[in-house]
């Protein structure tokens, strides 16, 4: 990993800006902007729709059903949409993993996690805005849970969540193939119904963020960034090095699209 | 957009009205028309249902995943069947989309929207008449939201859903092309679960129509045509310019069947 | 269709016999008698399930999402496994359609329909025996409603079901062609939310009638015989002659694994 | 049979061992264990997440939905993920499925259970520490059956399972192939709904094992073990023999990825 990193950054960093900004390149934030937008604002509207149906209780079981299959149905489309423009990230984890592994180049990185917080922040003001001051909610974790034990519990979910993205994109797969968005978008689904109440089950550094940023408060962000930051990293190396190891070339640009799709 | 309208106004209208009564445009317009009505029957139905079993709430959290898996489930089989027979339109603001990136032609839309409507209004008037005088419901907005607010988020999510049946229907998707219809009918449910209780989560001026003329009541019936037209038209010009600029011939009568399926 | 009848009497009936019982066609029998047996087994658990857990209230919203869901579910997965042995019928009145069509020969319905009956029967005496005495129930049609009502809600829901079967076995379908069985099973999870409790949602009078059989109560059956079937012939007849006129030679056992599948 | 496993017997132990860890034989190993682990987290987790947001009662409709969603989301996506490297079992009973069938060797079986029963064991135990203390529930039969009558509902179950894991993985199925494991995790949830408040709804062995190592409690454990066993090896015998009488060969080590995915 090390000396792939030194060697990513003795390119000359134009030529690589260069090829961060080419059409199909722009596509590719264009397709992470909008499909994040629409999964962000499907989860996190999913649940302030689900407390203005039940203002008494904060949390409840059919909540929990809401908010599950909000993203299991969401998080499928939208990785559906993108999967063969961008790859279908959706999520900035996901993206640091393919970093790590050295699919995407750093820079390239950047761009798609530009795209994704600037979707998801956007997609929890228009929420905000458009529902007349409904509060957004943030992702909390059980009072009895300390921050240590709800950031293993994210970098589990968000290593299931990344090792079946690495799966689904694998050309090993055969006619499967053609299922990977669902089978991505149910992992997450299943996730949230085992730790929605415990560690608010987010898996996703963007959903987190943004509507921490609309709703204005901080608390406990760190595990929604070094959780699933750290479970995707490890998910993506385990996949490459000890499931299939992998044979495609790091870091080229070719690595922009590959994910599921192609 | 300006010059296209132009030309085709320039066509013999007795030629075009030929190719708009073929067999297969026939066919078309009635693969539209079932599959819209038994895609209204389920989602009013279920409105209907809820309610049925819970009398003294008119909202609840259960009834929201009652409503949302309706779609979910109504539009993917829905669209699947007609797929291949009329593009599986099912709702008018597809239809919308298609005529306004040059797809299908003026007169073309004109007949699928006249079936949707007919299978809508009649969808509501088998309900209501079946169920011995149940109240149709019609879908409403939040009290504290305006028109305004509860358009632009419909626009929103007819945004997403036509995005996803222009992904769907790209032929550059390989094999995940098959799962379209599912991607489909998954973000009509997610959106549902995300905005039911502020803009009811229509999507769609077929549904919303049929089930105003049956209940008789057209309150707020702007916001279910202004936000889902107009989201639709944006959607479909941004999938064919931004993400792939498109490269089939406009306004062909071998339009009728783009969209999904071929 | 009268002629066609005729036709087949005319046939030696020795000779028909001896193609409903070849070993392809036993091992059909054999797969209806499989997959019906456990279709109606999670449909007529689901509800007993739900009462179980719920005992003071007969009907509720989210007993109607878990027999939803339980439909949706044990449908896709029953057809699928069914679906290149015997065509993934596991309902009399898909099959019924079938003759109707002329697809199967009655003799070869008429075992298919001895399968689905029996497994029934069968499915809903376990969950009786097991449950120790736990009540099997039957499907019930709202009060206020009609026998008459109630069947014409039962044809419609039927006529979705089975339009949706014919669509995910025509050979014109294509990758589509794939999911098919999530369709039908998606179908008729929705139009049990839509119709649960008004007509009871069952468009099949297998489980109707084994739970009848149990049950010790034939009341209102005949609104799940005549509607179903009826809803069925027609959807049938439709989608052969209008929306894909058939090309399939009628009534030869090779149209025993005509349906979805093959 | 018998002969077979007599047969067996005799080859040389040491090089059936040398079979049993070739790189491609220990990367079954571990994708069974990565989807059992995450397989068992979602389906206890779920339990326990519902019993949190609704302490009061132990069983309720919704926690019903809950944990039979949780297992159709996560049996899709496990099975899904380790399709193509190990088979997909994901479950005991399937292997041992496999091993009566004499698909997989006894020795490859038994390094398959135990990286099935330590991942249980381990995700129990995860979720027992990272939620602090919330206790771990265990699968329990209703008050007024027996431990038989329950064990003959869990076979029944996993024979409805194993049957539909076979036809899956059954090279005849064409291009209905891909949504394999959507139809193996929707058996499954099905099977919950339908038996969820009598027998519990296990179908495995693992997921019985590891909660009750957790739980510290072993009582009708028997249940989980007799009923899924027996029902797993005559659904297996059933499919090889009489559906589809079996043609690849029987315990070469190819049968390792014999399942779906190939």
């Amino acid at each position: 990993m090390y000396f792939r990193l030194e060697k990513m950054a003795s390119t000359a960093l134009s030529e690589r800006l260069k090829k961060s900004v080419t059409k199909d390149a722009l596509r590719s934030y264009f397709a992470e902007f909008i499909s994040t937008f629409f999964y962000v604002f499907a989860v996190v509207g999913s649940s302030m729709a689900s407390r203005k149906l039940m203002p008494e209780m904060a949390a409840n079981p059919t909540g929990l059903v809401i908010v599950s299959v909000a993203n299991a149905f969401a998080l499928s489309s939208t990785v559906y949409v993108a999967a063969n423009i961008s790859g279908g990230h959706v999520n900035p984890a996901v993206t640091f993993a393919k970093v790590v592994g050295g699919h995407i180049s750093v820079l390239t990185a950047l761009f798609y996690w530009i795209s994704q917080m600037l979707a998801s922040v956007l997609a929890c003001l228009v929420l905000k805005v458009t529902t007349v001051g409904q509060v957004v909610p943030t992702y909390t974790i059980a009072q009895e849970m300390t921050g240590f034990g709800a950031s293993i519990l994210e970098a589990l979910l968000t290593f299931a969540l990344v090792y079946t993205v690495y799966a689904a994109g694998d050309p090993k797969r055969g006619a499967l193939g053609s299922i990977g968005p669902l089978a991505i978008g149910m992992i997450a689904g299943a996730n949230v119904l085992a730790t929605g109440p415990f560690s608010g089950g987010s898996m996703n550094p963007a959903s987190a963020f943004g509507s921490a940023v609309v709703a204005g408060s901080f608390k406990n962000q760190a595990v929604y960034w070094v959780g699933p930051l750290a479970g995707a990293a490890v998910a993506g190396l385990v996949y490459d090095n000890v499931v299939f190891p992998a044979q495609t070339p790091p870091d080229s640009l070719r690595g922009i699209s590959d994910g599921i799709g192609l």
